[in-house]
């Protein structure tokens, strides 16, 4: 009944969300970090446990587990530990409703913002024909468009832009959510919260004019009752790589 | 208690997965057709259910619930009837997995496509001045900047193309699944099956290189399975409009 996981370092979004649902529900789990920079997501051993070469990955008695969202639904479903859904249908539907926002909107525009910070000076650091033979292990056309672009720097002005309005409407809407209710989906902590904490928390430190003490008071609250919780704490501890995650008031570190 | 749906007809994609969700779960609702050409959508009594001017929403004890594949879930979740999740987590978490890819690929694909047919031809009956008025009642930016490019016909062609491959793998993603178990999930009926229906059906009339007895025989068998299933039936009864709903040969009519 081995769980094993591959993930990336440092722990946050994609990986970090499944990673954390595994320390919030209890499960005990083989760690597998991949070397990013190392094109590791492309070598023909992982890409025998995910054909598509994206991270995270669970496997769990030899099937793998991949796509966030449905991977976090299913730790839920298949292990023992504290329930990670409201049981009020209504309360649920809502939880669906943050997972279907982060996954169509505030999280692909924080990865493309977060792209055009990191790709260039990641991939820049090789010579063209290294980037040439790294992008040839990409196993979908579509992907190895969407580095060569981030790489050569040629995503529109207008896609940014785009970005950051949605960045923009994100922090509105957590902080008017968060106004009402101690967690997104309403009384319960759920898998909704796991999942936008892992795209939110770094807002405070990269966006700090969107994120702050005085224009999303409620947002900053439930940032700093997130690193308090004993799964978090223990996440950022095993948290590695050459930028700190981000943090709030409430660590002491 | 209750339960109203906002639709738009012909029924299928969006609007048809929720109707035929109701129906199979076996819940009695009262029928709010929305008239599209007429921009009901976009009415301010429709717009303080849903805000977005999104069809369809569902109507439950005074509370609007939106957004499809979250509102397919609560029906299942907070009526009594037939289960339509698989009680096996493997199950549950690939019918997550189509819910994922629908929404975030299929689905989209096909309404680009969609809407390159019947956007252009639909509003062109229409003044520039009566489309301008109507196009100032959607409310937000970015569904109107998508509304005026489908109408000025200025979907670049490499999206289109794009679209058009997006099908072509849904078709062999769809025979492939549909080889190996009867129903989208495995051996159980599910959400799966309700949600690809909707979007998959109209490929034989529309798409018949890519969808047909030859190249896809699984996948034709499980749309005669669709259609012979009671549920599917009635939407096929019910459903009205000037373009008649994809049929397969199990159709009688």
């Amino acid at each position: 009944m081995a769980v094993e996981l591959y993930f990336f370092q440092p722990l946050g979004t994609n990986s970090g969300r499944v990673y954390l649902t595994l320390l919030e529900k209890g499960v005990d789990f083989v760690r597998h970090e991949l070397d990013g920079r190392a094109f590791d997501h492309f070598q023909p051993d992982y890409l025998a446990i995910n054909p598509k070469g994206q991270v995270p990955s669970l496997v769990h008695d030899g099937r793998a587990i991949t796509e966030g969202a449905p991977t976090m639904d299913y730790i839920d479903d298949a292990f023992e530990g504290p329930p990670l859904k409201p049981s009020d249908p209504k309360a649920r539907w809502r939880m669906r409703c943050w997972a279907e926002y982060i996954d169509q909107d505030f999280g692909p525009a924080g990865m493309m913002l977060n792209w055009s910070n990191v790709v260039r000076p990641f991939m820049g650091e090789r010579s063209r024909d290294e980037v040439e033979a790294l992008l040839k292990r990409v196993p979908t056309d579509e992907r190895r468009r969407a580095w060569k672009r981030a790489y050569e720097r040629v995503v529109p002005e207008a896609e940014l832009a785009e970005s950051r309005r949605r960045n923009e409407v994100g922090a509105a809407r957590m902080e008017a959510a968060l106004a009402t209710s101690p967690w997104l989906a309403g009384d319960d902590y759920s898998l909704a919260d796991i999942n936008m904490f892992n795209f939110f928390s770094w807002m405070p430190r990269f966006q700090p004019d969107l994120v702050n003490a005085e224009k999303t008071p409620h947002a900053m609250a439930w940032l700093d009752r997130m690193e308090a919780r004993p799964a978090v704490q223990q996440m950022r501890a095993e948290t590695t790589g050459r930028r700190t995650p981000p943090q709030t008031g409430a660590e002491t570190t």
